[in-house]
């Protein structure tokens, strides 16, 4: 029997792991640095509380897990013979894995009301489940990367999330653009042309402006019952770059006028802090989910400094203001963004941006000769590992080639040769694995050469 | 509707969080100074990889994810109509949830033998999932902390694993006693009394020694067909404490002097280290799972020190000669060691000893009593965390009791209140929330004594 693993799920090598953990800890201490408290949550939900909540095709996606024990016993004997698995389904499993972040916390937020502190700002890393299709970089397991504040309508939280896409990114050196808008402007546009009661159909419309351009945008609105007037002055409007200049567009728009207010206001907290990236107003971002109703932000990798990339969004999120409605806990606005971690591992693969060092690991590796000098190396190695320097010995005093081998099999940059001479005279052969040079010297030169490395 | 969460399975708190990463961070750390390399493998494994590798009990513990889309399609009618669980189990469900890291450990070192070099030094850090019946301090996802060397038969390993082990537990400034024995000297015992064939069911009964007594081991022995005489010879043997003394009656045991030799080994290693907790010889030492074939160690919490404490063991391990055979990889002889994390986490917590401050994650707060200072105090803030000093603002100049009850909520020590006078004079007023204190500072001197707080 030849092992594998399921479709669409991945195994991680060393080497990965660490990069993954260099985003991950990156984003980690950002969210720490901004006063975001962490949470956890189960692998596994409740159906009901999953179910319906990512619309139809979301449903298909949830992993669904069977009950445990005689699962069939209680199923319907005609849904059973009918082989309907609609009907079967909840009759034989009552919960499924976890598809995003944002439904787990929702729940979380209701049912541990009395335990957290409004505004409660929390960060939230966890891997999420779903059935999608395996393809080139798709994963039916991929991380999430949330962090959101609710209860509280402070703009002061959208500055500080942009400080936050911001940081991380800067700090991974991974030039970024950060595109803001304000759903009440979107709404404003469909104000401005007297097609409020389209503005869903407008912005799904408009959420396809990078992909099929504009003629195609003003077919799809025109195919979804806005005249084609409309349509092309909503198209119009998109060109505009200025708050400004959208705001005499805007004078019987007064939805549209609280989104410029909304913008200004969260510029005026952003324009106290220093952004290293760029942040652009984009009239034309949509963000396809429907429950966003104030600021909004998509980040995409600089592609002005990345010309070969192919790469959607690598982060967004918004203002959303009823996130725990669904659960029974109306009233509580909040705002979060989310990374792509695993976009932004695809990126920084593919443009060699992880820092030199980042799958190091070991500093040093002894080796022996002997019996007699393999205990001895290994006392030394304890004094090593003492001192905070990740030492290791190889396991016997196998073949000189053997051990040099696996020296470069795990990539060190020392190795130290301890033979009977070595410990006669407490003189130590270190070689350079990088340059070859061999060097002889006493323990505390060897620390020394080790730790300033 | 009111939300709720799977029966045995669990929410985490900020403050859980900060307390099981302070486990985790811990055991990681040590794992990494010894030179062992993080792996990660999919939540979700083949049910082919997982069934028949933890018994018939095991395989009804697994979680199974049903198979996407019309899962019925294929299912066998009569199975259906007869609802056969068993038969129709397979047929719609193709995965199920990791169950433990041993078996997937297991599957991966034969998947990626070509991409790992041995000896393979590897930890892994993840959750299981196992559907046992919820009880107090049983849960029904958990993590396990494994790490283990594959590829060597050094018993250098066995020593730096104890080390491991005492590193561990001396940071977590948990008194431990790590019991040691070898599975060799195990079957020493029945060759010493000539009942070779019933070994499993001897040591399934010594493993049962602190249980139930001697006694009744006797009765379990003599039930499962060893003769009286031999089981109490065997007990009378499990009196022995050291290996000189057991070596004697060793004589026609050759497995058994083969198992002292080894232990003698590992001590001539684990004496050249230092050591913190105790480590100790225990012949009765038995360890459930059969795949073991040499050293075996359990740590328990020092019940000298914590007398109050009813807690079974909080880690475990030992070689095993055949890890990977089951995936058809022969001859790949490995050790390796695991930590109950959540079992640690309620010693941890029922012992007081979790250092103080694990939970804090602010230093200060800031707070502003009108729109024109909340202003001012954003840009502070920003300086602040220009130097990496965890600072917060609350979001709005609220009324001053309100601000300072959300203080108190979030546990920080300092609060920095800014109006308009202090954002005339630049001098700040810095209260100290533990003894109350307020003193008037200038920014400086504001960083200054929360750096050194």
């Amino acid at each position: 029997m030849k092992p594998s693993i399921p479709k669409g799920t991945r195994d991680f090598l060393p080497a990965q792991v660490y990069k993954r953990n260099f985003i991950f800890d990156t984003i980690r201490s950002v969210f720490k640095k901004y006063g975001y408290q962490p949470i956890e949550t189960p692998t596994m939900e409740l159906l009901e509380t999953l179910t319906g909540k990512y619309g139809e095709e979301g449903d298909k996606l949830l992993f669904k897990v069977l009950n445990n024990g005689d699962f069939l016993k209680k199923a319907d004997q005609n849904a059973l013979s009918e082989k309907n698995s609609g009907a079967v389904l909840t009759q034989i499993s009552k919960r499924g894995l976890r598809y995003d972040l944002t439904v787990p916390f929702a729940r979380y937020v209701v049912m541990h009301q009395n335990d957290i502190q409004f505004p409660f700002k929390r960060y939230h890393i966890q891997p999420v489940w779903r059935a999608d299709r395996p393809q080139k970089g798709r994963y039916q397991e991929f991380y999430q990367c949330d962090v959101d504040v609710v209860g509280s309508d402070s703009l002061m939280y959208e500055a500080e999330l942009v400080n936050i896409f911001d940081e991380v990114f800067h700090k991974l050196n991974l030039k970024s653009i950060i595109k803001v808008n304000n759903r009440k402007i979107l709404f404003g546009l469909a104000e401005a042309n007297g097609i409020q009661d389209q503005f869903m159909a407008m912005t799904m419309a408009i959420d396809k402006l990078d992909k099929i351009g504009e003629e195609k945008v003003i077919i799809e609105m025109t195919n979804r019952g806005i005249s084609e007037d409309a349509a092309k002055k909503v198209l119009s409007l998109l060109a505009i770059d200025r708050l400004d200049d959208l705001e005499k567009e805007f004078e019987n728009a007064p939805t549209g006028q609280k989104g410029i207010e909304e913008l200004r206001e969260f510029h005026n907290y952003l324009d106290l802090t220093s952004v290293h990236n760029k942040v652009k107003f984009d009239i034309s971002l949509a963000r396809g989910l429907s429950y966003y109703t104030g600021c909004i932000f998509e980040v995409e990798a600089d592609t002005n400094m990345y010309p070969n990339l192919k790469m959607g969004s690598i982060g967004g999120g918004g203002r959303y203001d009823d996130l725990t409605g669904n659960f029974g806990l109306k009233g509580v606005s909040g705002v979060g963004v989310s990374f792509g971690a695993e976009r932004i591992y695809d990126v920084m693969e593919e443009e060699d941006l992880f820092p030199q060092g980042v799958e190091k690991d070991l500093d040093v590796l002894l080796i022996a000769f002997d019996d007699v000098t393999h205990k001895f190396a290994f006392k030394k190695l304890q004094l090593l590992r003492s001192m905070n320097v990740v030492a290791d010995l190889y396991p016997d005093p196998a073949k000189m080639q053997k051990q040099m081998k696996y020296a470069n099999a795990r990539n060190v940059p020392y190795v130290l040769l301890i033979g009977s001479k070595e410990m006669e005279t407490e003189e130590f052969t270190l070689k350079n694995m990088t340059t070859g040079e061999q060097s002889l010297l006493t323990f505390d030169e060897v620390v020394e050469k080790i730790a300033t490395a």
